[in-house]
């Protein structure tokens, strides 16, 4: 089994290294975050400022309930060109199914930021997360955005990671340098989420930057291939948010120009950052107390297999199986069976860890203890072969299911 | 709101009333329930014997694992034509992912109760409920199918009801009595199921027996129809087990023949024992602490009132709101807004009991606390309009997520 949360990888003709700095690790970009009271403690709202106008490009939520940040966001996209010169972010309030005052809260959001940097609305990306239906603050949202700019830095980047946060139990960042025989260039990263994930098409909020030189067609087909392997291959509780987005800024200041050549490296650089961060999300998932990896082979198509492990990242009972360190397979068995994508059980097979404990028809239940040991771990993969004589795989992550995320969400509001 | 868990109704040319007795309810029916060690504790092996031949229907499990039990009783039924002899039932195992010798074992308990009546094997059915992967016993089973012939009796439907509980924290049975202008005829039934419940075609464990003549084909056709809106109505924990069966026996022995102008009456009768049983499954769900009804309006078709109202009723952000007694009904519009069916948030409305807390695009928190004062009840109501423009609906029965769900799985094996 492959390390899963190791950021470090490389190829014949690049090289990939982790280096601090979060979001703010590539060159010509500042970032902020400051309290504002809109979470009752704690930093709030964040800035991320290219110094010039940077290629863009966005993911966002397959709910057809959009937050107004969202709505908004979509249509700068589309207006802008795929050209930004900031991202706003506030926690503690999702802005979400706010009418129209909610609308034009996100609006003036934008126009405040652009008016400070002299560029159109366009050219400011909005994005909130917290609680649904609760009216975001603008007085408090203004106030954030003035101190947001008197504290942007070259290094803000760990400040704007903890503003964004909710009920994550950290902060969750990244960085990396990709060496090409072209020169270097750098991605970083931040994400929020811990409850209300399973994106399918984009995720809770996750954000990147890059100092190479992107066209903004070339930035979103690269996010868009690795988003579908790493922030769309996680789910906590299936829970697809009205607010998830995927927003990734390249600044071009570190002289590097990505044509197709360089296309590889970038692509492996942000699946590095991203693949990160998205099992990190899982990690300080609600409640986890395990990260799970779920892998699933001997699929006819491709999205079997995905569906397959998706079903039973989703399982509640493969979940609290897991929390109480419960070698169950049946569960993992009659998860894959219910799926709806063909499956045999007369070829069929099921391994905890490395151990196998159901092939060929028949459980091999002698090896439950080892499994039991295998299980008391904090990191675990499940593999399940659906039997159908297939030979594509899918790989998901996922955590346990525990009475504490039972209890963050019977008290979130109250 | 109509009291769900009623077992009344009544229409112009019949009348249903609730009747003591369970699945022995019926005339022509004896059962028994016995211990025969296959739980450590408790009854564990259930008997349900017509006088003579019944006709018999069944609905299986859509999971692609099939128990043992399940794939005798479907070919069973197909080679015996609709007609059975007797139905036994074992808690406490599943039977499944046993290989070739939980099939010998299915097989031999058939065979040993069809010696015992006189009958082909084919007419016996077979049901399993329990741990999935753990051999079945043949010794354990067939003393207690001995030790249930001896106890086989017109009033054993209650001791049959509590040999087939699992985590069940009370045995589900209930009957009726229903008088037509041709007379009158009883139907009783009982289930079991706590966890692993979202049917999709059948449910975890259900029983109906009845005393009017109805031809098996008949008889599947109105227990098909019912358990649409009842046993597939219901979930848990999203969970459709390798072992879920609808049986359904009707004797004849009242003398009443069921054509077509008393099948509205047949319907009727097996709806009001069925949606019964079913909201008990869900009201005794696995750390279930209230009965959540799930009512969605506002679609342009059925099947897509039904998919939000699955959504909705899966959600662990719903299930976990309504436990907190939380009127958050941004999880609910949320829900329903990632449901993949048509919907329209400046139409949708979100109502928790009487009380409206989101319509026309704008919330109402004003009314927030009046939502959560009716909360605080056993028995809840939270209605969704899709605001599609449609003017389908669909109800659906599921319970709140506790903690006490994650102890009993985290724990079941182990």
């Amino acid at each position: 089994m492959p390390d899963v949360a190791s950021p470090v990888s490389g190829a014949s003709d690049f090289q990939i290294a982790t280096v601090a700095g979060g979001i703010t690790a590539p060159a010509g970009i500042r970032a902020a975050g400051v309290a504002c009271g809109i979470k009752p403690a704690g930093l709030d709202l964040a800035l991320v400022v290219p110094d010039e106008a940077a290629s863009v490009a966005g993911l966002f939520t397959t709910n057809k309930v959009l937050a107004a940040p969202v709505v908004l966001s979509q249509r700068h996209l589309a207006q802008s060109g795929g050209v930004a010169r900031a991202i706003v972010v506030n926690s503690g309030c999702a802005n979400a199914c706010t009418g129209a005052s909610g609308d034009a809260v996100a609006m003036s959001t934008a126009e405040l930021v652009a008016a400070r940097l002299g560029c159109p609305p366009t050219e400011v990306l909005v994005a909130s997360t917290g609680v649904i239906g609760v009216a975001l603050d603008f007085q408090k949202v203004s106030a954030g955005v003035r101190a947001g700019f008197e504290s942007l830095k070259a290094d803000g980047g760990h400040a704007a990671a903890l503003a964004i946060m909710t009920t994550d139990t950290s902060p969750k960042e990244t960085a990396v340098c990709v060496r090409t025989p072209k020169g270097s260039f750098h991605i970083g990263g931040m994400a929020k989420g811990a409850g209300m994930i399973e994106p399918l098409l984009a995720t809770m909020l996750g954000f990147v930057t890059c100092d190479a030189r992107v066209e903004p067609d070339l930035l979103r087909r690269a996010i868009t291939s690795v988003t579908a392997e790493t922030f769309n291959a996680i789910t906590v509780d299936g829970e697809c948010s009205t607010n998830d987005c995927v927003l990734a800024l390249a600044t071009g200041a570190s002289g590097v120009v990505i044509d197709a050549d360089l296309y590889p490296a970038l692509v492996e650089g942000l699946r590095t950052v991203c693949r990160y961060l998205a099992i990190e999300i899982v990690r300080g998932g609600e409640g986890a107390t395990k990260l799970v990896t779920i892998h699933v082979t001997g699929a006819r198509e491709p999205g079997h297999a995905r569906r397959a492990a998706r079903t039973i990242a989703n399982s509640p009972l493969v979940k609290t199986a897991i929390h109480g360190g419960d070698p169950n397979w049946g569960r993992l068995i009659s998860a894959a069976g219910r799926a709806g994508v063909p499956f045999d059980l007369r070829h069929a097979s099921v391994r905890i860890g490395p151990v196998l404990l159901f092939g060929d028809g028949q459980p091999f239940d002698d090896e439950s203890p080892a499994a039991e040991k295998y299980l008391a771990g904090k990191e675990v993969t499940v593999s399940v072969d659906l039997g159908s004589g297939g030979t594509h795989e899918a790989t998901m992550w996922t955590c346990d299911l525990s009475a504490e995320y039972v209890r963050i969400n019977a008290d979130y509001r109250t």
